[in-house]
């Protein structure tokens, strides 16, 4: 809201000049030092009076400033320009928006480990090319996005460790020619280094771009979950069902309960990608230095932090008050997802895999042949296509026992599923503050 | 080449599954110790015969190994998948791929770097919105892009590290049900961890998503470089001239010589994002686990891979060979560039730079009505704007001392390039192999 | 085939000169009246040879003319620019590209026509949501893509019309000098005007974007039809059978028949919409007429020919050879469908709609609390919810007489959608050749 | 400002089902027979008061009818669904934004013409690669512009054709049960024909892509002339001043002017592009029919038109204020540009052309090793190259006479010129309302 706000103030002339410095998102108290407290305190207060003749947020404040204490005010712009002083702001913002995102991240993965963690005891079919595949637990699924998502915490950390370097001191192109102290303001706005090159400094957008794609990576992945989900919530699988808050009604049809947070989630990949995609098609066109195309940065990255905000919180909502519907989860498994048990059956009997999947193979064409599940060919049916097949075969048609063989580390058996759950309980705590 | 036969070849049902794995970038010996040498070598010397049957490069090494040794070939798919092998194939093409392009872009920087150290004398305009903003050091411009593709290659080490993760041992979905040592794996094929979840494991993509998006943004730095060194290279600025091999003639004049080079840099960075686009929009598309769909990750990582590989060279290429036109350089600044200066000069008399930068704008303003240069206002002239101007005003009109001001760290005075020069230069060595 | 051999021909500085001339896709004979009847055949028997001084193949029909004619051959360049031929080249290309790309569309069309006046009397689930709607024929969903792709050739045959306007006789920039006809050469070149300003006709490349946009917008509506048909063919839904020939097995999973056919159609609308991207890129970022980034354009514009092409045949194959399971698709629908209908049959008694679908709510509501569906709650259930709910009501609960209702124009009824049918049939007729 | 508010209010569960219904951009009468006129002039009196309850446009506007008359309020959604209301809506809305924006097309076009109508005896160096090229007209550079942006009106009209089919009378999916006249409400509302299939209709949004792309295609070629005036307009061309409106200060230096309306300009095809590709892969995902992902569509088609629309009418504004420096850009011309010219010299008196180039190209060859301008070389030089070249080689030294030569159609004499200028009037007269 307030970015809004401040950004249809600065809709002038130097609309692009526009300030981020004063949007903190975590409510912290404004570091620059040399912003009078009573204009910081105006501006947290709301009570700020933009003036006709400021320009942008820095003349604003000088103007501000010079009203409290007269002409030195003038002196605040020595050695600076808006060129650097707009990048700062923007940096100061990102840090203060990726420290957001991450905490919304990790609430979501606790959310869902803890879940998963819960919810072990749960088989449901696993699917590849949409197609049933084999058993596996349902926490086994949870946590392949858990995963994926704490790669996407990890390049957020990284994006802001790249982004964290300070470019106020660079001036327009050539530097500041006083003798200002880059490595005292580096303290106190919490910068890690200071920039090396100035043309570089206020001429990049890395940080921007980087960030923009980030956050299309990271809905790409809340994009596929919610499709998971739509799909585990339709009628036809009615593996799950949506809290009623995150779901909505049909102006034509009664019955209709439409999976509305997920369509929704599903959509903001679309809207975020575009943004990087105009950035970067904007960022491409440029020569060196200082454009004002750039202007376009801080729309794109206020909007991609306001919809991954709002989507990794709707996210951690669906996921924490969804309900599963475990027998129809499990009814849901077929003997013919068994089929490469069947073939595991014959290796651990010294066939080849090669030539034990041929033979699963032949099981599964003689089932439909009989117009029966796999399970139920007899032993005979059985031997004639293999003389190995004894009467131990029926171990294999058990759901549970089935997945239990996968316990190689990342597997779905059991143990490796909770030593998985016990990695990112872990991980989370090497991330929170 | 290999890449692009090893696909024509994969080219029927089962064409997304081509592996990468010969397709070794640099030569070095292949490590997967499942291969008979005798296969290797084959490969290796173009001589490996595919057959009507084989389905992918997996199947084709099965058929020939059994062949060579009989039945037990039929052994080598156990506890594997096309989903986890294909993956796997990739990530070791892609670590091949890192390395070579982090090796063309160090020899980029370097060449650059010690260009900028040569050329350390020459002053030229700076530019700011494509105007004449301030006199820079050309080194300092050189060193500008020399910082971003420093980044660059931060981004890319990142992403190495990151995907460096053994997914093989995933199977299909579920994981491996046979006592596979995925540890004893990741040793012989150097993998720096082994991957946590399965089904994230043969259905994620990230890594191919990454470097494309690495490969737009860091085209992006040489397409503006480039824009650069275009305009530089017109009859209007002439500030340099590309060597011959860089440069082509025309069909319909004569006396046309193209920066031909320069614009295909250029183009290239389209290109590229147009792959990052594409692919992103067939992995926003997908459900869970792996889809065909992801097929596309190979044609697209392989063209990025090959775009890239060839602008670095061909950016070194021109970087090394480009004749800089000194005095026609120097001759382009001009002392309208040096009002900021002028209003620096009031700075330090002590005039609050806000009111410094109003009168520096009357002089600008009394020289055009006078229709003469800045330095040619009379003392007189001077002097009816601000008393504080003196006659030791005459300092300011010297570009030489202007830049020299600059003595901040990232500024444009000899001591700061220099500086940066040999950041770069132990940056440069901490990444070298 | 002989576009990338072309390409591949043309791979040296002048690569993006590579004419598209002789890389007609119809095989009908090349109408340059300036070629010797003997070159044009050497290029048909693939007899033509290419020399090392050949910098295109403007260059190398001017050189083999020479051979045959001696050095009058040299006046064929008379007047021309490599900017004018190229682009007349790729027009002629698209031209032909064009007219294949309507023809496979149409073929489709009408494959889609055809089996919807056959299936006419199936009904199965509407979805809106990806959540069960109401009942609609199967023909229905079928005319709904029938529909979008005849969009797609009246876009596709605007293009043609756009694009069919002749560029030779432009020069490289300020036209020809000489008296050229240029209406005998478009005439004989079967374009239906000539450009208007030759800096426009050398440097703009509207068609080839319009191209790539249609391309991307016409493979959306193939993905979002393979999307249907792949839930459509899960064992979830199994409406429908896929021919085997359009889908294949796992390496793995014995059991598995995946629907690779669907998700590849589905995959290349991102690979088209990256083509697409990256073009439209590169072209942003250039300033006026012919700039040597223009190259882009050949491959952007010959991939989406192949992947489009392939894709409208691949799609006409899947259609023409799919198999449904009508009665499954009937089961499937279910009483709750008809709870608009339930509203529908209070409107006719005279409720406002708002009030009647409220009431049906209350009944929906009423059936889940008692664990049955709607259509066994008891005359004494439903006259609890409202006085006008009678005997007749019994009427509604039929599948068959509900989507009878719908005999507006562009509903579900089987009049209706036969006038589709009747509709799309007679367009096809006026688009056909 | 008026979708902002409507958005904005909508803002809740059902945010995009937000009607564009009453933000008739050109202040016509709103053509629904069913409102009631007073709460028409409610909404255009913005005195229409919404309710907490009021979950969008639709349910508003029938609340307060039903405070109005009470019960019967409730029919107004009879045969109805969001589904075909919302995209009546947005074609609605998109058919005033097409009238706008075809006016704005229109104007600027205009004023192009008439200006290079004005300014046809101006020459200037033509570019192509950026180099110098030829001698052309000024106006033949405006108009190479003029021609493109005639293109895109085109296909402005041919979007506004294709998306003027109603949808009303479609339901949400299976069409309308009751005896709707769809062709009374179609005359009412001024659409052309009404909608095939009941599920395309509602499940569409080919005319939103199509609109998103065409301003991506149309600001593209406003990207590229802002490009070129910025070069144009830097002080090493100094072709043309912009006016003061249209450029501003900078923060730092004083004598700065910066172009930001063309650099504004030229980012904004970015941002549109991007909403462009956001909205194609969020569609690119979809199932059939309606899925919430959609509600991206408005903002992305506000935002595009609030975009085109602004750019359209700043362009306008700098083109028909510019001011041009023809002495400078008669200046800017130089023999060599003639090159070209010498060559026809000889081909003239009977050279092949690849010759004459070759000769020409050796006079360029002479000029540059004497260190002369090409007009220098005298007699005895250019006779050395070939005899054929006599005293009336000096007639080959004269730029107007050069430009005079292109006189075929789209050529850079001022009688094609002028040719040009006619035929667009012409064009201009048959598109204006």
């Amino acid at each position: 809201k307030t970015e809004q706000a401040g950004q249809a103030w600065a809709g002038k002339e130097q609309r692009e000049k526009a300030s981020a410095f004063t949007k903190s998102k975590r409510g912290k108290k404004s570091c620059n030092p040399h912003f009078a407290p009573q204009i910081s305190e105006e501006w947290s207060k709301g009570a700020f009076l933009i003036k006709p003749g400021d320009e942008d947020i820095h003349t604003a404040n000088e103007r501000r400033l010079k009203e409290l204490i007269g002409a030195p005010a003038g002196k605040l712009h020595t050695g600076r320009s808006r060129n650097d002083q707009v990048v700062t702001d923007m940096k100061l913002w990102l840090r203060d928006a990726i420290a957001m995102l991450t905490d919304n991240s990790l609430q979501l993965i606790s959310t869902m480990v803890e879940r998963a963690a819960i919810e072990i005891d749960v088989l449901f079919p696993g699917y590849t090319h949409m197609q049933k595949a084999q058993p596996v637990r349902w926490s086994h699924w949870i946590l392949s996005y858990a995963v994926a998502l704490s790669r996407d915490v990890e390049r957020l950390l990284e994006i802001k460790k790249r982004s964290n370097i300070l470019p106020l001191g660079s001036g327009a192109i050539a530097g500041t020619p006083f003798d200002i102290d880059r490595e005292l303001l580096r303290t106190e706005l919490g910068f890690d280094s200071v920039s090396l090159n100035s043309m570089d400094a206020t001429g990049q957008r890395d940080f921007v771009a980087e960030f923009l794609f980030w956050a299309s990576l990271c809905l790409t992945h809340l994009s596929k979950m919610a499709e998971d989900l739509m799909l585990y919530s339709t009628k036809e699988y009615s593996f799950v069902t949506l809290a009623d808050a995150y779901s909505t009604g049909s102006s034509l049809m009664p019955q209709k309960k439409n999976a509305d947070s997920l369509e929704l989630i599903r959509s903001k990949a679309g809207r975020v990608f575009g943004r990087c995609a105009g950035f970067m098609m904007t960022l491409k066109g440029l020569p060196s230095a200082y454009n004002k195309d750039l202007q376009e940065d801080k729309e794109a990255m206020f909007d991609c932090y306001d919809t991954v905000h709002a989507v990794l919180q709707v996210t951690t909502g669906v996921m924490s008050t969804l309900k599963i519907n475990q027998s129809v989860m499990e009814a849901a498994l077929n003997p013919d997802m068994l089929a490469t048990d069947l073939a595991y059956y014959l290796v651990r009997k010294g066939v080849p895999f090669r030539e034990a999947h041929g033979l699963s193979g032949k099981a599964v064409f003689a089932a439909e042949s009989k117009n029966v599940s796999l399970n139920q060919l007899t032993e005979a049916d059985l031997a004639a296509i293999s003389p190995l097949f004894g009467s131990d075969v029926s171990s294999v048609w058990d759901y549970r026992s089935s997945v239990e063989q996968y316990s190689a580390s990342g597997g779905t058996s059991k143990s490796s599923v909770s030593a998985q759950v016990e990695h990112l309980r872990n991980w989370l705590k090497t991330r929170s503050p």
